[in-house]
């Protein structure tokens, strides 16, 4: 199917910046992408280019899957009505989602989104223990309501954040790769957990008082991290017996993503078993619904209080309709092998690439859940922050969408659709090799200026400049499109002014920046 | 369309009860509806019976309304995707809400549900102000995630509780009927707005400050609440004064409902601006979908944090794509005009009703937004809160959905898909009329056992037996349907051994009930 734009992109980006809060960010912020279609893996923008997409979650089964398409249209041309009223959909897909996970996890709530799921999940674990406190991984993120920002250290402990509140208690990331304890430490995840242990015990030392345990089950904003093995039962077990509840944050990693089982949990610990399971992004494939499955003794203490739970949207016939259909999908394409398949095809290609390349320090991931940390050198490990931004960039204009994070903003990310093949992983293999080789031969020729830069990136702003000056080092000396601190510009249009097919600018922007930019090599 | 139920009715709800949080609480408890379809206003049950829906005002344009699915599908079809890239739909969907409203709320965000705006706007606020403090109508819901929860009596103060916090300040309800200031008190607007005046004093001597005033500008669950002209203006004066800004919760009252104007703070008073407006329900047809929207000042002051505001799927093309379709048919379909003139009529009849029947102590409403408040007899104003429980009963059992609320329960809700007609509103009437005939006729000769039983009518456990044993008293006195407390059944099926077509209980719990009520009469 074509689509046509209704606007021209300039005038998308103007009524964005009038009409659009300034908080809500764009990709590639200099020259966002304007996405007219997408299908599978793959996303057009208004000029037709195909970007390979490696990190929309949500888009779990694939873009505009007809499956979902189809089971929605059917559904809202039926009924799309509240969950006071008595309806099959609603009790089908919540006995179909509690078949997924343990036997005690068998009550569900249907909300709208992970926010009002965590959030959810923190008023029944209050409710449940009678307690107030909880326990997060450093560097969690778990939602955008109020509540959540207050137990997210990725928003509370940076930029607009307000600092760690005191009934918040911080538990190192058990990150083995460059956290406290390291891969060659023995019996690492009991360590970790250890280190939990402690974190409660001093926290009752302050008479307080903890309601729950959450971490995402595999830490996404946190860098990609795959908890150790052994790790989530030891602090299930201390947490349990300071009688707080543990909660498993399955938004972003849940829904078979891992390959090997449906939940996250299930595939880092056999033995763990969480209280609260709450779900989202990949769950309606795009759809703004989310889910929380508890046992029988909270949701029946929550009950107890006598207080409704009203969601009004929440478990609607459409909504429901539009999960069983992701859930069939995920059955009948084989995701969760696809996902196997081509995850450990794309981490082995990331691990051979490692042995050419001295920036990719580890590779990481289960399933379709992959993440490259980017180092200045494998032996140092020190963060390779400026070089993964400067990768994204040229990603982008190989028309592959990747993007970054963890705590240094070095670790490229893989979580895109289910759907994605070994030819798309090629692809992204083939690329990054090239930048890599790109970057390390102008490291080599001009290495004394990087240092300084990459430490004067500690705020947003400050990365960006430092990313736009590295920009001008890196390309300065390359044959390859180039990027600048406020636009994107291939190797033609500064050299041979040639524009590139995917920018909208006028010809007199154009020039400008030809312009400054002719006194920069 | 013909809808066939996947599940007998008896299954659905047993796998409900399993699977479903119990605080997720169905209508008519004891003999809840299971809705196989929907169509306008109308919604069917498994058996085929057509109830006309007075209280759906999330199906806003009419259920499952063509124009709204079209909408949905077409973009499902094409791309659903974040607003982390540019998209036409979101840029002009913005462009179009801004429009409805005064030229300084210009800047949006959207979201997935009303809960996740109030949460949002008290952040834009917190963050603006510097202050933290809120301002409340008392009997005020504003959603339900934990932020929320805090700053609605609706919930803090009822069943299940946590009381009231100390940044939260109440102000009385500005309740012309049954209020502290009654109708005939000249300069009534202000005096309520005064009370506010006295309650920013209170706070600031105990040295509080306040971020927020929040208030739907027609107080819904609070009793169908109008407040009277002048209120609005002065309450913003006197909190923009104390440094707060004004938040109008407009998630129940928007998009046209009140006839006159899109927005329920115009239609109160037309020199009141808020300076955030959230909405939601009515705003996706049932698609889980809401929207804040508020000055630059206040979207930049945000912005400035430097913290970013995601929402994974606040903004997608989909919704955008459905919050214009649903524009579209308020326009095309002249809503509004019609919600204002079957609005009229049904108040008009409500109140010719009133003349007959004591028990219709006020009428009040604008559009189709309508409370009547049912008294024990004009004079007193006594809420006649079991009688409202059992008409809401009797309406069911004659295929129309009602319901109750207001702090006493005793306000019938009027707020369904506004392609209601006058021919819909004559069914109301007519039936409401005889329902009304009913219990004035059994009261009279019953008399004595109802003050009692009233006072009974505490917390909703005791509620419902009040209602149960008053149903029993009246009843016993007529030939109408009868309910019992814990099912519903038919004259015919308590005297003459008759099914009613909409129970589908097992013979043997039939002739069980039948053994019991046997006894009754």
């Amino acid at each position: 199917m074509e689509a046509m734009e209704a606007l021209p992109k300039e005038e998308t980006l103007q009524l964005r910046q009038k009409h659009y809060g300034p908080s809500c960010k764009l990709f590639f912020k200099e020259n966002p992408i304007k996405i007219v279609r997408a299908e599978g893996q793959y996303m057009y923008d208004e000029q037709g280019n195909q970007y390979l997409d490696c990190i929309n979650n949500v888009a779990h089964v694939g873009h505009c899957h007809p499956t979902v398409v189809k089971a929605c249209t059917e559904q809202m041309s039926l009924l799309n009505t509240n969950s006071r009223f008595l309806h099959d959909n609603l009790v089908t897909y919540a006995k179909r989602l509690t078949a997924t996970l343990p036997d005690k996890l068998s009550v569900c709530y249907f909300v709208n989104s992970g926010s009002e799921a965590n959030d959810l999940a923190l008023r029944l674990a209050r409710t449940y223990t009678g307690n107030y406190d909880v326990v997060v991984m450093d560097n969690g993120y778990h939602g955008h309501v109020s509540s959540l920002i207050d137990i997210s250290p990725y928003k509370f402990n940076h930029t607009g954040g307000e600092g760690q509140k005191p009934f918040v208690h911080l538990v190192p990331v058990p990150d083995v790769y460059r956290g406290l304890y390291r891969e060659n430490v023995p019996d690492v995840g009991e360590k970790y957990a250890m280190e939990v242990k402690h974190t409660i015990d001093a926290a009752r030392r302050q008479g307080r008082k903890i309601a729950a345990f959450i971490c995402e089950s595999l830490q996404s904003c946190g860098g990609q991290i795959i908890p150790p093995h052994g790790y989530l039962r030891e602090v299930y077990k201390h947490m349990r017996e300071a009688g707080a509840v543990c909660i498993a944050d399955e938004v972003q990693v849940g829904f078979g993503r891992v390959g090997s089982h449906f939940w996250a949990f299930q595939a880092v610990d056999d033995e763990a078993c969480p209280d609260i399971v709450c779900m989202g992004k990949p769950i309606g494939n795009g759809h703004p619904m989310s889910a929380v499955v508890t046992t029988p003794e909270i949701a029946e203490a929550f009950g107890a209080t006598g207080m409704e739970y009203f969601n009004t949207f929440g478990g609607n016939p459409v909504s429901c309709a539009i999960g069983l259909a992701v859930m069939d999908v995920i059955d009948k394409e084989d995701l969760m092998g696809n996902a196997s398949r081509v995850g450990n095809y794309l981490m082995e290609g990331f691990r051979k690439l490692g042995e050419k390349h001295d920036m990719i320090g580890d590779v990481r991931g289960l399933g379709f859940f992959i993440g490259v940390d980017l180092v200045k050198d494998k032996k140092s490990r020190e963060p390779a922050t400026v070089e993964a931004q400067h990768i994204i960039y040229r990603m982008k204009e190989s028309f592959i969408l990747l993007s970054t994070d963890g705590p240094h903003r070095n670790v490229l990310k893989l979580k895109g659709p289910m759907c994605f093949t070994t030819k798309d992983a090629d692809r992204v293999l083939v690329n990054l090799d090239q930048v890599l080789t790109e970057i390390e031969s102008a490291r080599t020729r001009k290495h004394a200026l990087l240092p300084a830069k990459v430490e004067a990136a500690s705020s947003n702003n400050t990365l960006e400049h430092a990313v736009c000056s590295y920009r001008k080092d890196v390309h300065s000396k390359r044959s390859g499109p180039i990027f600048t601190g406020s636009h994107t510009l291939s190797h033609d249009a500064l050299f041979g002014n040639t524009k590139r097919p995917t920018d909208n600018d006028s010809d007199d922007d154009e020039a400008k920046r030809q312009k400054t930019w002719a006194g920069v090599d």
